[in-house]
């Protein structure tokens, strides 16, 4: 280990212990902290962020990084850790020590008041809140933006690296030049599915039953794991031995089933990282699309797959011999891929939520590119939801209002659920000439699969780029083909058409 | 506010943040937290603890705390606020970084193998462990100890200051004299009380239910708080709108009934602390001992109180048919008072607990002060319960494993729990003669109590100490003859003596 690297540990210990510090307080308050904690708790975590920027940003770290940059003895991880604290160096240093913090303090607040107005259908509660949140991530992309780079590019490459505007802008136009025709087809001339089993009396207690079991099943480890209930589904995680997964549970069977193994997947990402990664800058995932071309992997390409199910539907129809005794398991997987045009992002089925997905990303471009008023967004949805889909919210709980993302300053996120899904159908048509994908699924063995995405994908955290990881798999650089012509496939298959 | 006070804040608030940080940290982990997550987390925490020391001890700290220190234009909470982290500074100063951080990594692997060894009933599992704890926490005393003061001295004061073994022997010796030759009385001359109803079939989640009922009622405030399940109920919080209880089911109702009182009365006190004394060093309650005054108070002199249950058994009642449905008040009342010479401190009956915390005492003098060894401590402990109390444990898991506070390192904390008592004792003999006691809590005013409380002792936090609190209630200074006349009189009373 190089002198510069070494006199570097203490810093990023530091730094990461404050990180995962933050990672624990926004877990608690999300899945447990009392209603009135928010304020105060808030302050603490506005103190912690400052504390983490200092650390990262301080005159001996930027001298220390300099040098390993220069060093060509580092090894693979430790350069690759080099260049991540160059980049979050980057990226922080541009921004005033006391906008960052009121910003970390501003999101933790503004979550809570985001919630409250979903709550009660309110979003004039909500809006000066949002263009608060708005203002400051312009602010900081402004501060980041190399050569009149647009503010939005910025922004989207937080999340994915080299996707930017032009790059999605095409993507999109092909998925919508796909699946619109497609749709439209399937509504037209589609055979009916029935899917109304799925909502009704399904107990809580059994739920969360059948859910702790197929987060087991399709890997998740509970020992070094913990699933709870909140709001919004979500996974975080301490380190690869700490991962936490929500889901929430309602009258429709379904959405935490799906929830739960969509979670699961992003915990048996973090799961697998390297245990000389973990707790390091590079001790995550390859960047969030990839994240979700492993949640949505699991939730779709494995969890609505017929083959998933042959060897535990039967354990579902245990639990709810009432409701489900009687269907029988092509009715139910007919059910849980049935298409439906929809107002809800997250209950949203496999083929029209990309376009969830792109409503997002043009109303996000909106936003930061065209100054959509804040005030205007909840018509602007509405107006995009029906272009697209057909339906139109009747308030903004179902509308605009409906994703936490926003809340948090995460714009340029959501693109990458589209993202993760054309990445995740890409690897599969891979895994299909390697292995017996279905078959294996029929005989309960997801365990080869699992540890097939552990080997190629998750144990590297971050060494790699989504790009690096797509070529490396399949030989291939990125290809939305492999995406739209599995959903062509598939739909095409289960209507009939 | 003085410059050098206003300088010294921005160190202050980082050092709460990462003090509230490891707080969430500890009740994670005694909660929540994975089984495997334990050796990680340690890790983190070890940083974080060795950070807030770097911020406490820091030299510009050590600069304006001088400088504060001669301001005479510093107001109450301020000069307070000054006192607070010059003792804590003091402290800390003289324990080197490493040996600090060492230690606090240790404390959290300590707990856990701790909690292992208690399970597999195996005390070698945790001997070596517990050895360095007491190694660590002997050196740390030794660091501390002014002109030849005794180690066990300087352990004792952390808890409760102006309370050393001299003092504490002196205590002691009072209450032995008085408490074992009533014991005998009571167990040879007393009437005999029934208490098997209490223990039986009582299904968890109705044992769930009343817990919050009763937590509430005593009025614990779930809006600024939360309930939770632990191996061992404790309390802790991040500030006065976030303070978190936990407790644990058994078969044993009275168990979960009477922790949640005990750990709602710890609550009460952190929720009734000024707002502008929360997340500041004199944010917390006076001390260990006034802490347990307050919890002891609501568990005992509030708990099991006719008084109490008159609104409230046919409540339980309800709850349990089966199991109370026929037992009266009386009946009840008499068996949640029963006295028996038992193994389990948390489980002992109010008469003879303070004999279980003064064998703890008793060792802990012997292993800071005589060097008894390590290996000695089943047969020792086994030996003195066998002497003060008449029963002997089968086995270290109902023995000297039972309680989580070595492990913890803390050393010197168990004699707050007797002090706790007889403060609580001084208390209650002075609310008596300014209101109707018993008349409040028969008609539900339990708000009465607790606001004088609050305006009394909580509100103040650590502005005085325990033995000012006594003084400006009770006009008195502390004296053990009232916790002597309230025992001496109540169990006369129920055994008819």
């Amino acid at each position: 280990m190089s002198k510069a690297y070494e006199e570097l540990q203490p810093y990023l210990e530091k730094a990461m212990a404050l990180q995962t510090a933050m990672v624990l307080f926004e877990w608690d308050d999300e899945t447990l902290a009392p209603k009135e904690a928010g304020a105060y708790t808030s302050k603490v975590i506005g103190t912690l962020s400052e504390e983490y920027l200092e650390k990262i940003t301080c005159d001996e770290v930027k001298r220390l990084i300099a040098e390993c940059k220069e060093d060509k003895t580092l090894s693979e991880v430790e350069a690759a850790i080099v260049r991540e604290v160059a980049d979050e160096l980057e990226k922080l240093e541009c921004i005033p020590p006391k906008e960052y913090r009121e910003f970390a303090q501003l999101s933790a607040e503004s979550t809570r008041i985001w919630a409250e107005a979903r709550k009660n259908k309110d979003f004039e509660a909500f809006a000066p809140t949002l263009q608060k949140v708005i203002d400051y991530q312009k602010k900081f992309a402004s501060y980041r933006a190399k050569d009149g780079q647009k503010l939005y590019d910025v922004m989207l490459d937080t999340y994915e690296k080299d996707f930017n505007m032009e790059a999605l802008d095409e993507f999109f136009r092909q998925l919508k030049d796909a699946i619109v025709p497609l749709l439209k087809e399937i509504m037209k001339h589609g055979k009916k599915i029935d899917d109304s089993f799925l909502t009704g009396d399904y107990p809580v207690e059994k739920q969360e039953e059948i859910a702790k079991y197929l987060a087991e099943y399709v890997g998740f480890d509970f020992d070094k794991g913990v699933l709870a209930v909140s709001a919004h589904p979500f996974t975080t995680n301490l380190h690869n031995h700490d991962v936490r997964i929500t889901t929430a549970y309602n009258e429709h069977v379904d959405d935490s089933i799906f929830s739960v193994i969509h979670e699961a997947g992003h915990g048996i990402y973090e799961l697998g990282i390297r245990d000389e990664l973990t707790q390091t800058m590079v001790g995550q995932g390859a960047s969030m699309g990839m994240h979700e071309s492993q949640s949505r992997f699991f939730e779709n390409i494995i969890g609505r797959n017929r083959a998933f199910w042959v060897p535990v539907y039967g354990k579902l129809q245990e639990l709810f011999p009432e409701q489900l005794g009687d269907i029988d398991l092509d009715t139910f997987i007919d059910a849980i891929n049935k298409v439906q045009p929809s107002l809800i992002r997250t209950q949203a089925d496999e083929l029209t939520y990309s376009l969830h997905v792109m409503i997002r990303y043009e109303i996000e471009k909106m936003l930061m590119e065209e100054n959509l008023e804040v005030e205007k967004l909840p018509d602007v949805w509405a107006d995009k939801y029906e272009e697209y889909l057909g339906v139109r919210p009747k308030d903004v709980s179902e509308g605009v209002l409906q994703d936490i993302h926003w809340s948090q300053g995460s714009f340029g996120y959501f693109p990458s659920y589209a993202l993760g899904s054309a990445f995740g159908a890409q690897l599969y048509a891979r895994m299909k000439k390697e292995m017996d994908f279905e078959g294996l699924l029929e005989e309960g063995k997801i365990d080869v699969i699992r540890e097939y995405l552990k080997d190629h994908i998750h144990q590297f955290g971050k060494l790699k780029t989504s790009r690096e990881i797509l070529k490396d798999v399949t030989g291939e650089d990125f290809s939305p083909k492999y995406y739209i012509e599995y959903l062509t496939e598939k739909y095409r298959k289960i209507y009939e058409l």
